[in-house]
This record gives structure tokens, C-alpha cells and sequence, in this order.
């Protein structure tokens, strides 16, 4: 039999996805005896079907595609969490297999998408949605299934990474270093998904949900990007000995799911320091395995194209070979999640104060009023005449304290000259 | 349904499965769909069994378990390629499914195995036997299939890797850091297999047959070993800006299938440069993917349990829906493979000569009469008064030219005075 396949999106990913099927269609009949046809392509516009030479599949209508009873199977890669969740719910309920890289909407209707797939007896597989062509879902749903897994981390948002790697190693500023990764297109005109730590959100709620088999949503997760971060930081960061990374954590504790993403200080000697530029990587933690890696590219046309044209592969073996659905939802469990008040860690935290006798003496004052004992307080110059950095490394100290204390020195007169950079250590 | 699991093997790896059996069955029950049951343990020796409290299920004869009607899945991990063959070969007859951690015997006997596997209508699973519980079989037969791979670079020997950092960082002889690893318990008595590359030369020749979908034993790997590695050649990497780790390559060539263990210079800032001790890692490129690396222990109780007991959840949730395999053997195609001889790479070569006035340029001489360009000789001291280190770069040069060049060098009378170390260089 022949699976056809309906594509919904034709940007940088459907069109590697296009490109995949047009030049390998004959090796995957020979290797997994999987015969797939693409029927139809919807797009807003008809100009890369027509340049990818499947002028002939377009329609402006994905109606055309959920109510075509000979698609078998359909590619939604258009993102977001408004049309998308029309054209997923809806092919689902026609009864049609789903492949999707989005994770925006993975992340906040996964509930519900897995309900429908479930009731029309149909697969939702979405491995291109966290890390690109990393393989990670596929390994955290079959390999590692023996495993209770203890912790996720994932440098899952190749944009910031990028732009933290060039930071670090040539000193560049935060404004300079977006407008570059702009002007190279790594990042958006509006860049707040990435530099927020949204899309590190989405990302980390799919993976909790999995490792955990308790659904996370991405309002979950306690979220900080890295708009405060500056060149001063990653090399104080090298002082310590650590490498400042906004890393996406899901950890497993006696109270529940501990989930986070935040701009954080992990060892130089640690695997995950030495993923850089727009490389993306998952670390995961499991009783059995240990500790282990997954590394490669994050983002663009081949590595997205590769996942989604994987899920589609495997899933149209099983449509050839009349096998049902194997792994449906598996939020079996239902853990709560810690709130981030209750975290206890090591803080790095820079104020940016008045230059002025007895600043120091009075922001010290007010940690040690809130209970957080320091390990090490410095002064550093800024570019600012009248202005300085104080830098403050704490013990460990929880969440709560750090929370009131930076509250208490922002209701100050004349104090903070600048939003508090926050980086946590994971050691 | 129970599905019931005969055990052949109760040694670290077998241990840490029954006690991921025992310690997870409800979970498995619960977030899988899957009730196993240890129902049989063989062994040469009881008392491993009656140490994890299942002496009840323990018998001498693997013949209790192969023809026992009610066992669904056998696990074999006793090793070798003599008596697990039987078991294997009978368990597959036998209309059993069977998981193994056990290379040598994939990386010969695969073909036959696959054939029964395929006849009896049931699985064959292996995930344990290359990179201990680094999942790596499972995403090349699923999350990477819409790739052509065009290379696999694996560190997947760990205790020639633990050998080769302790040497490099910390400046230990051969024969010291090999001690060392026999006290800690992670070098055998005899070390060959390990030393010499043969471990190694089965896992390559597994991944690549599944990564190329043509069939490589390990006889067609080209096996070099670390016994005739220094400090010296290390310390000399470093100056060249490269690391030597013992590298299981694999490349797709217009040619046909290059593929060779040896010890392999590989740049200092690539992501497997900075793979140490027993850690393991496999590198694959593919045309979509581009580059993606898997990380984690390549050894131990756990990390092997984890997956062989990952594969023995995967296969018992198809027992449990009554699903037939889906994935039997990936060797569609036949590719050649290539001959050693072809290879044209650069070469680091290290000689220990007499310490005379000539030798150097003799040795240059000679290397020249069979078209090899060199790109540096420098001479170094040994331990010996008498004899000194020549270090030789080439250029690009011949594999045969090169082992043209040290025959007729080591059918010199009074030249080399211990066998030729030689490096190949991996960029």
C-alpha cells in the first residue's frame, strides 16, 4: 500500500521535509518497505510548493487535506497554538495519523491532542518539537523506558545558546550579540520566545512530561531568559570555574516536579559546558543508565526535516503493517509541581548600584536580614561613571529569601539602577 | 497477559536486570501497559540467583528455559560466540523471543540470527551489545531513518578510553595505566579483546551494517589496537592540536563501506575529544541530520541493564498487543567493503630507532621511495641510552604506500627497535 501524506506548511522545515521525500522515496521502499506518497501541501502561499516542484499538490485550504479520506497521515508544521490547533485537533478527529514539530501547542494542548488520537485510534508523534533532529522523545519512550529518570537537562534553544557562546569567548554585549544573531537570521525580529526562555519552556514541558509520566504544561515552568546577562557575567563564571548556560531542568524530587528554565552555572568540566554556538544537547539522568547525552544540531531545515520525516517513517511502517498505535499518553502518573519558592541553591547575583560609601555594606545587610548567607561579595566597575556592579555569591539559600531580599532592595531609594542579574548554580 | 522472561547469565549485567525487574514491575505494570515476570534464572552457579532472592527460579540447564512453552522472551548475556550461540539460535527456534547484550556474537553470527528471528515470526533485540545503556541501535532504526548516514565515529570501549586519558592526563606508561585498569576491575586478565580492538571491531561492525543497511562482521573491520601507544605520542597530539582516543570509524564511500578500529587523532575541540574515562560516545552524520553525538557509560551493571531491560519493555509491550515485529533485519542492501589499502588519510608514525647519525635520514629516504610526503620528523629521547623516538606527519599518503614503506624499514637490519606506532588522523 501507499501512505499519503498530507503537509501543512512549506517553510524552511516542510521544505526539507519536501525534499527528503522526493530524493529518498525509493530507499525507503527498498530499506522499510514504507511507500509514501506526498498528496497534498497547504501553505499561505503556493510560491515553495511550486519551487520544490509540488505545484500541482498546493491548496490554500488545510480543509482540503483533514477532509481528503485518502490522506493517511498529516505533517503539521506551521507552529503557534491558534490555526495549528485546528488543523492537529481536526486531522486527528478525521481519524489521520499526525506528525507535528510544534511545540508551543505539544506543551499546552497535549492533554487534549493525546485524547483524540486515542479515541480515533490514531498516532500523534512530535519528536521534532525538543532539540531538532536530536533524537530524544523517541529514546525516552522506548530505550530508556526501564529507567525511573531522576533529571532532564536540556541547552534546547540554540538562538540563546548561540548568543551566550559568543558572549563568552568574544566579549560582545547582549545588544550586540541579538543584532548579530538577527542579522544572521538565528534570531527573530521580535526575539522574545527565545531570549524569554519561552520556547526553552515548551521544550522542557514535553520532556518533563515524558521522563516523569506526569503531564507538565508550560505554564509549569518557572521561566527566566537572558536579557540580564552580560559579558561580566560569563567571565566571573569562568573565575569560579563554571559556564553560564540558560538551561531548561526538570528534576524528580520527593515533593514532585521541580521544572525550570533559567540562565544557570554548570561546571567547565560538565559535558554540557562544552555544547556550544547553536548546538543544542539533553542531559538525562535515570537510576539504571546513569547519566547520558544527547547532542546535535537544534534547528534548521536538515535536523527539523529529519525528525518530523523520522516520526513520519515510523509511523507510516506501522499504517503499512496495520499496527496500531503503541505508545499513546504517558502521563500515568499525576505529580505536582514544586513551586519555585521552594528551591534551595547557590545564587550569583549582580546589582548594578550607586557607586557610593555604604552600598555594599547595606545590601549585604539586607541578604544577611532575609537569611542568606554570602560566600563571596566583589566590586566591579561598569561603563557608568557613578555606577558599579556588586557581585554576590551565596551559600546555598532558598528561593524564597533571595526572592524578599532582591524585593526589599528594590523598594529602596536610589539603590538598584538596573534589573538584578539572577543566575543559579546546578552543580 | 504475563509475559515470562527466562534469564540466561547472573553475572553484573544479569544482576542489575533482575533487579530492575524486581524493583519496577508495578511501574512497568502501570506506566507501560506491561506485566513481566521473571519466571526462569540459569546460570553455571546458583548462588548469584539465591543472592537476589530468585534461587527458586534457578536452573544449570539453559534447556529448561529454551523448552519451557510458557517462557515468551529469553535474554541471553553469558558472552561469547559458543554457547550463546545455542542459546539464541535454540531460544528463536524455539518461537521465542530473545534479547542480548552480546556483540561478538551480533557481529558474527548476525545474519543467521536475523533469518531465524524472521523465520519463527518473533524478535531479535541488542541494544545493549554497542555503548552499554547509551541508546544508539534504537535511534538509528527509528528517529534517524529519513537519513542517508554517510559516517558512525564511535568511542565504544571504555576501558581503552579510561586507559588512554590516564595515560594522556596524568602521564602513566602502558603498562602501568593497563595494571591499574586490571586492579580496578576494568581491564580483564587478558585484556585483548579490549586492548587490541576487538571489542570495539564487533560494535562498528553492528552499528554499521544498521546504519548503512548492509551487512559488516568482524571480519571486515580493519583492527588496530593501543598496545603500542605512549605518553610520548599523546603529548605529541596535544602539540598537533589532537587527542588520541582508540576510534571505531565507519564511512559510506562511493567506493563501498570503510571501516577500521585504531587508535586516531581527532581535533582537541571536537565534541568526542572531550569524551573521557569510561564514558562512551557514538558520533553520526547523516544527510539531513548533519551531526548528533550519543553520550553516557559504556559499562556496568546499570547502564547495560538498562538496556537490555528497555529492550526486553519494548519487545514484552508487542507481546502484550499481539504485535509482530516491525523492524527485523535493516540489511537491504550490499555494499562492498572497502580494502585498508585504499585508505588515504594523514598518518602520525612513531619509530624507535638506533640512537646513530644517518638513521633519520634513511627512514626519511625511504618513506619518500614509496611516495609518502612528510610533513614533519622530529626525534625524541627514550628511556633507552641507545635508541631514540622518530616522529614522522605525513601528508595525505596511501595505506599501502605506508605499510609498503615500514616493511622495508623492519626488514632492515639494526633499524627498528620495537613495532611502529601508528596514529591515523580523523578531522
Amino acid at each position: 500500500m501507499t501512505v499519503k501524506i498530507g503537509l501543512v506548511g512549506t517553510g524552511t522545515v516542510g521544505g526539507g521535509c519536501i525534499d527528503i521525500i522526493l530524493n529518498h522515496k525509493e530507499d525507503f521502499k527498498r530499506h522499510l518497505g514504507v511507500d509514501i506518497e506526498l498528496a497534498r501541501v497547504c501553505s499561505l502561499d503556493s510560491a515553495e510548493a511550486e519551487a520544490r516542484g509540488v505545484g500541482h499538490l498546493f491548496t490554500k485550504d488545510f480543509n482540503d487535506i483533514i477532509n481528503d479520506p485518502d490522506i493517511d497521515l498529516v505533517i503539521e508544521l506551521i507552529g503557534g497554538t491558534g490555526v495549528a490547533h485546528a488543523i492537529v485537533t481536526g486531522a486527528l478527529k478525521a481519524g489521520k495519523n499526525v506528525v507535528t514539530a510544534n511545540k508551543a501547542l505539544m506543551a499546552t494542548a497535549g492533554e487534549e491532542i493525546f485524547r483524540l488520537a486515542d479515541e480515533a485510534g490514531v498516532e500523534i508523534a512530535f519528536e521534532a518539537s525538543v532539540g531538532g533532529g536530536i533524537p530524544i522523545i523517541d529514546p525516552l519512550k522506548h530505550s530508556l523506558i526501564s529507567n525511573e529518570i531522576s533529571s532532564v537537562l536540556g541547552i534546547v534553544n540554540g538562538t540563546t545558546n548561540y548568543m551566550l557562546t559568543r558572549m563568552d569567548e568574544d566579549g560582545m554585549s547582549y545588544d550586540d550579540v541579538l543584532a548579530e544573531a538577527q542579522a544572521k537570521g538565528f534570531a527573530e525580529a521580535d526575539p522574545s520566545a527565545d531570549v524569554d526562555g519561552f520556547d526553552a519552556a515548551a521544550k522542557i514541558a514535553i520532556l518533563a512530561s515524558i521522563a516523569f509520566n506526569s503531564r507538565v504544561v508550560m505554564s509549569d515552568v518557572h521561566t527566566e531568559g537572558i536579557r540580564n546577562i552580560q559579558p561580566i557575567d560569563l567571565a566571573t563564571a569562568h573565575d569560579m570555574g563554571y559556564v553560564v548556560k540558560l538551561l531548561a531542568i526538570a528534576h524528580r524530587t520527593p515533593e514532585g516536579i521541580d521544572v525550570r528554565v533559567h540562565p544557570t552555572m554548570i561546571p567547565e568540566e560538565h559535558q554540557m559546558a562544552k555544547v556550544n554556538g547553536v548546538y543544542n544537547a539533553i542531559y538525562v539522568t535515570g537510576d539504571a543508565v546513569g547519566e547520558t547525552m544527547f547532542f546535535g544540531e537544534g534547528a534548521g531545515a536538515g535536523p527539523a526535516a529529519s525528525a518530523v520525516m523520522g516520526d513520519v517513517l515510523d509511523v507510516s511502517r506501522h499504517i503499512t503493517m496495520g499496527i496500531p498505535p503503541i505508545v499513546g499518553c504517558t502521563c500515568t502518573d499525576k505529580l505536582p509541581i514544586v513551586p519555585i519558592d521552594n528551591l534551595q541553591t547557590r545564587y550569583y547575583i549582580r546589582l548594578v548600584v550607586p557607586d557610593r560609601t555604604g552600598v555594599l555594606a547595606c545590601a549585604a545587610d539586607v541578604f544577611a536580614r532575609h537569611d542568606v548567607s554570602l560566600r563571596s561579595v566583589s566590586q566591579e566597575g561598569t561603563r557608568a561613571r557613578d555606577a558599579v556592579n556588586l557581585i554576590f555569591v551565596t551559600h546555598t539559600a532558598s528561593e524564597a529569601n533571595i526572592r524578599a531580599a532582591l524585593a526589599e532592595l528594590d523598594a529602596m531609594d536610589d539603590m538598584l539602577q538596573a534589573e538584578p542579574t539572577v543566575i543559579r548554580v546546578e552543580d
